[in-house]
């Protein structure tokens, strides 16, 4: 980010972006676990509760912006992009993680990003069934949580070998980012799937070292850059570029296990 | 579990189980995500933080059961086995899922089971950061949590080809097992990984279909076995027998799932 942002300015904007957390976190529970969700096999095929539940949070946090940012540009997974005048875009994923979601597996998260023409301004990724939010803005990083309030700092650096790496699925991508990812991992002291956006906020809360995914959207990318940057800690793509658009990502908690992993992921070309 | 309970013995016994529940979620929760966890590598060889907790979690426990249930016999993943004169064993595991917890995710649980001769009689699985708990026992189905207390009840039939089937490592056990395990997962809808102990709970809530584990010990199965039965659901071994020793696991959220995963794992001689 090199455009530069007065404290009262990105003050307002959190405000704004956590209004808009909230408003999702209402949205998204109103379906989690419900009755609609365990409806037998025949119900899901006419009616779709993760859509519904996605599409209901992503509109009440339009309705917001509409109120309180509307010459701010939005680029919304469910609802596509409304043009803007500010240069500021707001980025949301008002569930990432949806099959997480689908299993009321609580590592599914909403995810509320803003970006200029340099990159992540600031973020929120969101657990609302937890009740946690991670936060990163320029002088902004911390969690709020079932066990209060706490800064965000990424790890100090250690060895590969005493790393601990996630991503969401084995598989990872194509054969070749699958393969890439597992020369890597296979080189960490212990790899977990399975948590979606939550493994960001790992990242940003100092608990783990490395977050590898591939196939990314932006509205999946930019909330945790602009967390994990304000905890300290280092997002690119596999060939160590700015990652907000989306794709390949490397987040790692420090520049040296980024520098450590990048070597490794880097070896694959370019899609 | 052929010997009966009446209903105060029930809800004395779940009472000392949710004491010990109590306890365990204060003694795990004092070290996760702690400073000491955050510790760079030099500390982790010279400091055992998940083992401090773990020990700390099942001393926690014992000493309420010295007081209130003196008499019954004791089996702890930590402090081994203590025996008893009332054919009841406490069966506890103060952290199911240490890599979680090492991690910082709340996948980790605490659990509480009690056993007779015939086999699991009640069962807690708790999860201490979520603030959530699963509670089985003759009469008792329920989840307490962030939304408040729930019934617990496991899904109605689907066929395999909807279902959600989880596990904790995409290895599962030997290759031959893990073999099996992934020939019963691509004919289900969704795979996901990395849950521990909460996968279980998940059965019994009625949001997934299936949990299938190898390699576990009575301590990681029996409140698990507890909680998913009060719900109505079912949990044996590879081979149809009961479970409550460890081994081989598939806990599944009703008896026609059962069966057809059954047919598919059971092609797996004993070990």
């Amino acid at each position: 980010m090199t455009r530069t942002y007065n404290s009262e300015t990105v003050a307002e904007l959190l405000a704004v972006a956590e209004a808009l957390a909230d408003a999702a976190r209402k949205a998204t529970l109103a379906h989690f676990r419900g009755a609609d969700l365990a409806a037998d096999s025949k119900e899901t095929d006419r009616f779709d509760p993760v859509t519904v539940a996605d599409r209901a949070s992503e509109d009440a946090m339009r309705a917001i912006l509409a109120e309180r940012r509307p010459d701010d540009a939005i680029l919304g997974e469910e609802r596509g992009t409304k043009a803007g005048t500010t240069g500021l875009t707001w980025v949301l994923d008002p569930i990432d993680g949806t099959r997480a979601y689908l299993s009321g597996t609580p590592t599914w998260g909403v995810l509320v990003g803003l970006t200029d023409a340099d990159g992540a301004v600031l973020g929120i990724i969101d657990q609302p069934y937890i009740g946690e939010r991670f936060i990163g803005a320029p002088g902004h990083a911390r969690v709020t949580g079932p066990q209060g309030t706490a800064p965000l700092r990424s790890r100090v650096a250690r060895p590969l070998a005493d790393a601990i790496i996630f991503t969401t699925f084995p598989e990872v991508g194509t054969p070749e980012e699958g393969a890439a990812f597992h020369r890597l991992s296979r080189r960490c002291r212990l790899t977990r799937y399975g948590m979606d956006c939550y493994a960001y906020g790992l990242i940003a809360a100092g608990q783990i070292d490395l977050v590898v995914e591939a196939g990314l959207q932006a509205y999946d990318v930019v909330a945790p850059i602009a967390v994990i940057e304000a905890a300290g800690g280092i997002v690119t793509d596999w060939q160590g570029r700015p990652a907000h658009n989306g794709g390949r990502i490397l987040a790692a908690a420090n520049a040296a296990i980024h520098a450590e992993a990048l070597a490794l992921l880097s070896q694959v070309p370019d899609a």
